[in-house]
């Protein structure tokens, strides 16, 4: 089949993946309503073309936090590629160095996150889940800085785990030998389960080791590398998060796979952009399946912009190709949007360049 | 089958009930405009997920008009349980005790509002029709108190009956061993029929025998009970009712079951809200089908929220087991949605935890 | 087949009549989306049910231009009754004299203006379309007034046939004995054709013989009977038209049939009315199904309100008998409005008695 | 069949044509989403018809630009006529003539635009695209010159093609008999390929090749043609246009075949006339599909309104004649709106014509 837009690989992953995996992947927690609100949250703009303009010495270049980066587009941190494919992370890696592209390693992988980062080229950054003892989490992040990722994500909007009703319904089990590597060793045995006779398994369970602002301090003391916070979707969070000098901010909803029924980042992104001011580096993540998604997210307030499932799509069908062919996709379309809509570099992109339609 | 969500019990229902219980129970009034916008309103919000918030000593208690209750959730009045399986109120009651649920007894049932006191907790309301004659009510509002009921609930939304078209194509008729054993005795002919020459069936006729504001006030001097009413949609209303000395006020709109086309509850909520100030007691029902659907009617002005058609759904399935457990889900889903929104206590739930996104 | 509301008429209509026939009735011009804008419009809008209001004083009745009516509810002109039944004109006056309802007979019918009349009740109208040669309209309008009809409605939207294609598709063809009898011995050939070298055939064609200012005042002149005029869509038209001296207004588009793509009127019809001022008499007509769309109609400006094709529905389905039930069933609806809203009077009918969802 | 409104062509093309050619047509690019804006932005409006105008002297006649027009109807330019039918070109503009409209002859045909010229009505435009070489682009304004075509069309919005991906699902490809025949002899092919270590296809490739400012002034001073701009759909590139002295401008998203993901026109459209003031010359185009269609374009700010697809649609089922009565059907259909709307010339259309519905 032909492949022409870095989408097809959606279409095309349900042929090249157990049912169960799919629905795992594809699917959000509960019923997939903030899965559903990603897409449609896009749907609503439409982007203003503009003629005539001189954009031949046009690229996609950016500076984020003091670092260049080829293009603003990134691999989100996803847990398990080998769910998808058996080259798993390092395929991912290796694509992602073909293509310039910044991949987020996840602390939940098959491969190790030492491997995954020789295989990844020199923009590598690190996706951390606090651990429940802060010597593993130390250990992790020593392990991280070791083998030169550049920065550390700190993903903190998932404390608490709520099934996703697809994977169920597939009857998804996690296949015996995709386990999580990098924890070996560690105590990851959950601290609470909120058992006492009137506790809640939430506010004196999962919630009792959910992170707090006193480990975000804590994991800032302990490195020296930039510290972004992954999954912010409020402004007043986002405001209080940069106040305690974190380097940058994932607004997202974690692809649907958290609370369901949060918004869309991308219906947020405008409000978040406006209270942090120009300047502050924003990512955005969920349900990107397109440049022109790129293109809008930049243009409501972001400085880059990741992509989750895709990857693992990409990856499914052909592997580390799929992944670099995707990649190069995504950034072509990203590409032509800004050529036709006459911008020459991404700081181009601007809310000015959408258009929305009042149906 | 895996049941994960308090909603797979609406799903499993249809293959436990005979058809005809199933429409009379899940339809509305005529065309079941209603039923269907008590669910669509729920859909316009999403949840704001917040970050990093200490909820560890969170709960869901709540005081209510004076009373303690382990979680806002309540059990709507809803008549005849026995349609959904012969276990019946005595069944929902039991199971509304294991789990520290309030129960709104219905005047309409086929167990004895005796039995079903005995059968309930600490925490039982009875739902009270004024019947034709003032000694009748007086009769069962003395039988209520003398079994412990803790309040009283006027219903007074409901003066004309409209038929429920998906019962009627589904030729529903009241089982004959299902009847209203809490009214023997009582006179509950309708005085009035509105059968003179020019006389509507309705203003002459149902009409003449609904509830008033002399019968408002009536009832409340006659116990010392609190007095809720149910069945408001209109602020203007709300206010008056307030005015009158009632106790707190259900916002509901009978689940489409009584005027075909009337507002959803939730979607006026708001501005009964803002018209009572707030700390007057309003209960929410109508739709609610999961807890994140509670979580938004606390967050628009609910101080407390009821379920009407679940109860039935999770009897027919598992009966006293199938209330409680059904009733256990709904209480982590909200605990879910509060721990995720960063609320550590129902208070913490305002509608700034709400977004409206512009589709 | 039960019929419980007015609304089952439509769906029982196809398996009573033609296929062609009722693709002929149901259809409206062009593509029908003005046909399908008049359902629409009325499903905006929710209606408010009040508490505890006495309205066991309640009635339909109203005055409209200093003439009494049972109700508000009218028969709009519609034509060529024969289409739907053999009794035709005929059977439709005699139900709507059976229910006290004032039916508005079209120019066009198969049954004689006078035949009509005699049948229908003392409320009757006459629907009056011009025709080519004054001498020929001033009798038909001296017709009217012998036999009694007490108002003239000058529909005057219509001055272009546009094709229904509905109709086409279904090859509708008027049957032989369905002839406008009220015609006969009128010169009714076309003046204009439009077939000049560089002619219209609209504008200098059907155009050159349509109503202008002229003949509304013309009409007036001719007559003491109340003049109406039907088929208004525009504020600055309605007060043009009042102040000509016209007695009275139908907002209508017509049921669809005539400009494709024009408004509902309902959605006009509060700006016409906020043009108008209070008292100044409007009737609605275009969509109804139910007496909660009359509610609505007269809660949005109306004083009245009229059907059209649900007359033709009842009539192929059951003759005067059904027509008279359709009559019924919808006055209940209302009446069950009214008494919910607590409006015991039409003239507590008013924009505030309705909701409108964000949706 | 039928044919009884324009739009009847559009249906029965995909009879007429090869499936994979019917796809290039029809389809936009990308995902066609700006082809389903196009469609979508029309049915946003309703049309307020008006009573008892006297529109009996009316006419579509328009002076735009100096120039008088029979109606404001114009062939869009369109390339390869050939793949709907082997009249081509010819046949399209002998229908023109043949009813009055001004026929865009584009750049791309297989048909050369001498031979067109020839076949076309007096008033017939060039639509220009500009080549590698100036010199070509020259020898091929002053052929337009030479053969009397009236004003050039430069189109400006598609620097990039982007694929069709119906057509590519379909397979199609370019027939070997269709080949521009106008650009036999030049130099055409693509300067620039973008492919240095670095380089972007785009920015570096197709963009350099594309339309500037430079080219706009100087194709204004090699001609006394006026010139006007196609593609515009921001209103300050459509002021900084005028200010640059262009003579009018075509508002249009290439029907959605450039920017996938382009607003409609119709959408901008009120912006840029207003941006433009009321008297400078823009044509609309891009989802025309009715004369209703045409009138709200002209309501909205359009002085002229151009069909695409239409044409080859009918030119597929019928030829010339197909055209010509497509042609013809669309200017009744335009007659019977500013007929009803009380419109006697296309002046008389403004937006107060228009009624936009709150859904
Ligand atoms: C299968 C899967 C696994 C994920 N694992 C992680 C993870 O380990 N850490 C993390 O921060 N986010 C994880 N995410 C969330 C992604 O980083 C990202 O927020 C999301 O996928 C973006 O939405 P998209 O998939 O629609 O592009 C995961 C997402 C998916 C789909
Ligand atoms: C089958 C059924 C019977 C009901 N009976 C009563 C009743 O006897 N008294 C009452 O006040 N409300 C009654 N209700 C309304 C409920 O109290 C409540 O308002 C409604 O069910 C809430 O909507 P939900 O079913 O969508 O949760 C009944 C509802 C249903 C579905
Ligand atoms: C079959 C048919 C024939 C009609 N004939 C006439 C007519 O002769 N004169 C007239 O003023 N309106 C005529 N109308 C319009 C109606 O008076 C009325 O405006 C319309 O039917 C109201 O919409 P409804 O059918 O949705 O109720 C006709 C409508 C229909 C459906
Ligand atoms: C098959 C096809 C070929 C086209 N070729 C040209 C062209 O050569 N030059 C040009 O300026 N526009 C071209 N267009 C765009 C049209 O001029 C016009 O903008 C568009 O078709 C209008 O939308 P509609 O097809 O929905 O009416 C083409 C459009 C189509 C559908």
């Amino acid at each position: 089949a032909d492949i022409r837009n870095a989408q097809d690989y959606a279409a095309l992953a349900p042929h090249f993946m157990a049912p169960s995996h799919h629905a795992y992947i594809s699917g959000g927690s509960g019923y997939g309503l903030s899965v559903a609100a990603n897409v449609a949250a896009f749907e609503q703009w439409a982007i203003y073309p503009r003629l005539l303009r001189d954009v031949s010495a046009g690229h996609t270049r950016i500076e984020l936090a003091g670092e260049r980066h080829a293009h603003p587009l990134f691999l989100a941190p996803v847990a398990f590629h080998k769910l998808a494919h058996a080259g798993a992370e390092i395929d991912t890696a290796r694509a992602a160095q073909a293509v310039e592209t910044c991949m987020i390693a996840s602390t939940q992988s098959a491969c190790s996150l030492e491997d995954t980062a020789a295989a990844a080229g020199p923009q590598r950054w690190f996706q951390l889940y606090l651990l429940p003892r802060r010597e593993d989490t130390l250990d992790l992040l020593r392990r991280a800085e070791a083998v030169g990722y550049r920065a550390i994500v700190l993903t903190v909007d998932a404390p608490i785990q709520v099934a996703n009703r697809r994977a169920l319904a597939a009857k998804f089990q996690m296949p015996p030998d995709v386990v999580s590597v990098n924890l070996r060793g560690y105590d990851i045995a959950p601290r609470f389960a909120g058992n006492g006779p009137s506790d809640s398994r939430f506010f004196q369970g999962a919630m009792r080791g959910a992170p707090s602002w006193d480990d975000i301090r804590w994991v800032m003391s302990q490195t020296r590398l930039p510290v972004w916070v992954k999954g912010v979707l409020h402004p007043d969070d986002a405001v209080a998060l940069r106040d305690e000098g974190v380097t940058g901010l994932a607004v997202s909803n974690h692809g649907g796979r958290s609370l369901d029924g949060a918004p869309s980042g991308l219906d947020v992104l405008p409000a978040i952009r406006a209270a942090m001011g120009p300047d502050y580096p924003l990512m955005y993540d969920g349900g990107v399946q397109s440049g022109s998604d790129i293109f809008k997210a930049l243009a409501l307030g972001a400085d880059a912009v990741a992509v989750g499932r895709l990857q693992l799509y990409a990856l499914s069908v052909a592997g580390a190709l799929g992944v670099a062919h995707m990649l190069k996709l995504l950034r072509e379309e990203l590409e032509i949007c800004m050529a036709m809509a006459g911008c020459a570099t991404v700081a181009d992109i601007t809310g000015k360049a959408l258009f929305k339609p009042a149906r």
